[in-house]
């Protein structure tokens, strides 16, 4: 089943997206008003309504961020060995963990902001695992259990801004700066996800293309190795690494300006697009 | 005026601290369930019932952290001069900012965690700044006008997961290692903050000392440089780094073990004290 967050004449809802359009689950579940709090309850739950018609087209809603207020969003850097080898950086024994602020979040279709402050903003295209069962110190082997589903993930970055000291932070979390969609596909349908596949593309031309196989840290062990610092809970997002291929380690440069068009596609998910605007003085 | 957040009888709340206790603000402003959320409105409506009797002697509630749910804390890192020299860094142009999750926090008087996984946990004593109106490219003579109050913070640091990477974060959010307490003072009361002296003490013997005037990137500074990144918000923590004597920088070492006793102290606000307990397998 595919979940998404979205905004319809002004109210903030959620449901389940077929082939007809979007099922509205904010209305059918009243005691869970964002799909945080329905995933805290169990997808289960929208199996029942699944065949029911369709309360909007995709086309009436502005899609919302999958989950639009996680309780934790979780940057993983340097996590896949082309993008490590094109920074010059080395790998690390243990995953490199930053944070985005939810805030600086936008959905599908929604424009990422290019800062005044800054022209090296640049695309990450990466595969968002969205925590649906809370747990601290979660094994590897119980790790996948604790998932409730996968989105497509662009950690957009103000290179500058994340050079300024040692942490990332600032340039990682710039408003309107992280697209997440266009929707969650639940996890009973990505049993393995090693065997998805992540592309990025800008005004068309592929600047990004990973098999997720080839992750450094795999999902599991970042389920571990996150709840071990603090409990996860349901709608907590973990932002497994871009590939290589960014905008600032090319030659010449990459990155995106006015107009541009960044997609980000993972296999059996769908395609999260976003057009770039530049913000005015 | 002192604002305090706490549970009482199972039951969270806020309220004014005052001589003779506190005055429940949560059942005087239901519009306002939180501290956070009461912020928002202002705090001048708290005037009007500071001379109430007190609904609660402070020996009647457990104090939760100030803001037990804000939106961002921001922390800042090798912000005096001590602390940079004796970490080996150098000063960096830009303020180091990075990340705490909200759910790694404890009020006054509730223990800090020290983990399992290490046996390098570290207090570290620091002023925080408690945001009360929200803005963007807040400009520095503004900024003081955006703070609601003050408090002391305790961003106890797990040193060993702190060094996994280049990224602070993982050693800096463990469950239970942020004390942020006893309560706020509202920034009326507090006119300068440069004019305020920080100390810690491990076990009664001080360990830390220094006037706010030393820090290197000031409070209006830090405030135009996070809100420049994205908006704050009422009740946005920044926690704003931590004067020399860290445990880690002493010979020999001077960690945090089962049943220390850490207090934070700050001038005009008062202290934040919290026992150490060692988390059992």
């Amino acid at each position: 089943m595919k979940f998404a967050s979205f905004t319809h004449a002004g109210r903030a809802g959620y449901g389940l997206v077929t082939d007809g359009g979007i099922i509205d689950l904010t209305r059918r579940f009243p005691e869970a008003p964002t799909l945080r709090t329905f995933i805290a309850g169990g997808l289960d739950r929208a199996a029942a309504v699944a065949g029911a018609p369709a309360d909007f087209a995709l086309s009436e809603v502005t899609l919302a961020p999958v989950i639009p207020d996680p309780d934790k969003i979780v940057c993983v850097g340097l996590n896949y060995h082309d993008h490590v080898n094109e920074t010059g950086r080395t790998v690390t024994p243990n995953p490199m963990l930053f944070a985005r602020y939810a805030g600086s979040q936008v959905g599908a279709g929604t424009a990422l902001v290019k800062p005044l402050e800054s022209d090296e903003f640049d695309y990450e295209g990466e595969l968002a695992v969205i925590i649906g069962k809370a747990g601290r110190r979660i094994s590897e082997a119980d790790a996948l259990s604790h998932v409730a589903g996968y989105a497509c993930y662009n950690d957009a970055s103000v290179r500058d801004w994340q050079r300024h000291t040692s942490q990332f932070m600032p340039g990682k979390t710039f408003a309107a700066t992280g697209a997440f969609g266009p929707w969650m596909v639940s996890a009973d349908e990505i049993p393995d996800p090693t065997r998805l596949t992540l592309a990025t593309r800008l005004n068309g031309a592929q600047v990004q293309h990973t098999s997720v196989d080839l992750m450094i840290t795999p999902i599991p062990t970042l389920i571990a190795y996150t709840s071990t610092i603090l409990p996860l809970l349901p709608g907590d997002v973990i932002v497994s690494g871009t590939p290589g291929g960014v905008g600032a380690r090319r030659t010449p440069k990459l990155f995106m300006k006015d107009g541009d068009v960044v997609e980000v596609e993972v296999s059996g998910i769908g395609v999260l697009r976003n057009p770039i605007v530049a913000e005015l003085a």
